[in-house]
């Protein structure tokens, strides 16, 4: 699709963001945000105004371990130079790993066939300082075991409206198949990992919020199926802080 | 040593804290530092005005682990609920991991045997955001094979005179005795470890400047014995950045 009037590169971009300062990644006015940083920068070194699709929008203060996007650009580029240009003129919060040509058919979003995100959560009295922008921080004993048995249920092919922020406004119905959902615990650390095809409004965190109170003891395993079953929103799934929340992976 | 007139109680803290926001641990006028910030909890908590002594002061910008320290009250506080009381007071990125009595005898400079640093080094094109605080940023290559053998050469008791950043002002002369110096690479990261009795001014960071010129080709693990000898500070030993090193360890 490229001709010499309208010749368009596509580029994909792999990033990495600590999501704490900004306002999430869709660009917005009077805020800070990943789009709106990255955009900048690509039309500083280019010269070039351009749209940077990613595989999804993430929340205000959720960060990205492995982000995608693309954009085009009208002229091409030498690669690293440009990576490294971005690199310097975006601050250390956000870091482009990888940047590549790649054919004009990909989208970062269409194109996405599944996506993990981890949760992590520190249990205990104190959070090194080291850690603390990443974890969500849980001073009573969670007992991970339980997390993890209430996990399995709702793992599979499944309604979620009831792990949606905003279940009635999900434009692609409210069905997803989550292919992992899994609860570890190394030490004062959990993690719950969630591997799908696709997530609802803030699903991670109003899932995170569940497994958090069923390993407090608030709540049991066998409520996750009732839950599923009344594809309501309650007050039973409180959406769990943006602060543990990782996008890890997108698969293409 | 109490009595009912001027009773003491001596009190224990270990704290971990992330430097990048301060002036160090001593405190000084018109700037943060480590030191201010928990003698000011203590007197909003206790109505005490206490001076609070260090393992050894940490520069600005630099991490600890696990800093040792020792302060006295004139009233025995409920150790639980102070230890809780000061974190909630301190910012994030000061926190006391542990608060106990000791015996009155106890000092938390004068009675440590040995302390252990660690120089962290992220050797990569670009640093994650979620370390680059704590981390040196090295993109050349460097070779940690090189930097473990001249680290060899500088183990044991010697004048490391040349690795001080002010050899004549260090009051109890020159001499340490490094117990432990190993370069260790994993992935992108390179941690120098170093252990002594003491440590003269910016040692660590002066040892960790002149083994990543070893990495990088630009010195050789022979020159460390002629430095040793040479006793004087040359541009041979430049000070490696603050924020890759941390406190680790203090041993009574």
């Amino acid at each position: 699709m490229i001709d010499a009037m309208s010749a368009q590169y596509r580029y994909k971009i792999i990033l990495s963001y600590d999501g704490t300062r900004y306002a999430g990644w869709q660009i917005q006015p009077r805020s800070k945000t990943i789009q709106g940083e990255i955009e900048q920068a690509i039309l500083t070194l280019s010269g070039e105004r351009v749209r940077v699709h990613a595989s999804g929008r993430t929340d205000r203060g959720v960060h990205a371990k492995a982000q995608v996007a693309h954009f085009d650009l009208k002229k091409k580029v030498p690669i690293q130079q440009f990576k490294g240009g971005l690199n310097a003129l975006l601050e250390f919060d956000i870091r482009i790993t990888l940047l590549s040509t790649i054919s004009p058919d990909f989208h970062a979003r269409f194109d996405a066939k599944t996506k993990e995100y981890r949760y992590q959560i520190w249990n205990d009295e104190t959070v090194p300082p080291f850690v603390k922008r990443y974890r969500n921080h849980v001073r009573k004993h969670l007992d991970a075991e339980a997390m993890n048995q209430a996990a399995k249920l709702l793992m599979g092919k499944k309604d979620f409206a009831s792990f949606s922020a905003n279940p009635n406004c999900e434009v692609d119905g409210t069905v997803r198949h989550l292919s992992k959902l899994a609860v570890k615990k190394h030490g004062c650390e959990i993690v719950i990992s969630a591997v799908g095809n696709g997530f609802l409004y803030k699903m991670v965190r109003s899932l995170a919020g569940f497994l958090i109170c069923v390993g407090m003891g608030e709540q049991f395993s066998q409520d996750a199926k009732d839950l599923l079953r009344s594809k309501t929103r309650t007050a039973q799934v409180p959406t769990a802080p943006p602060e543990g929340l990782f996008l890890w992976k997108v698969g293409y």
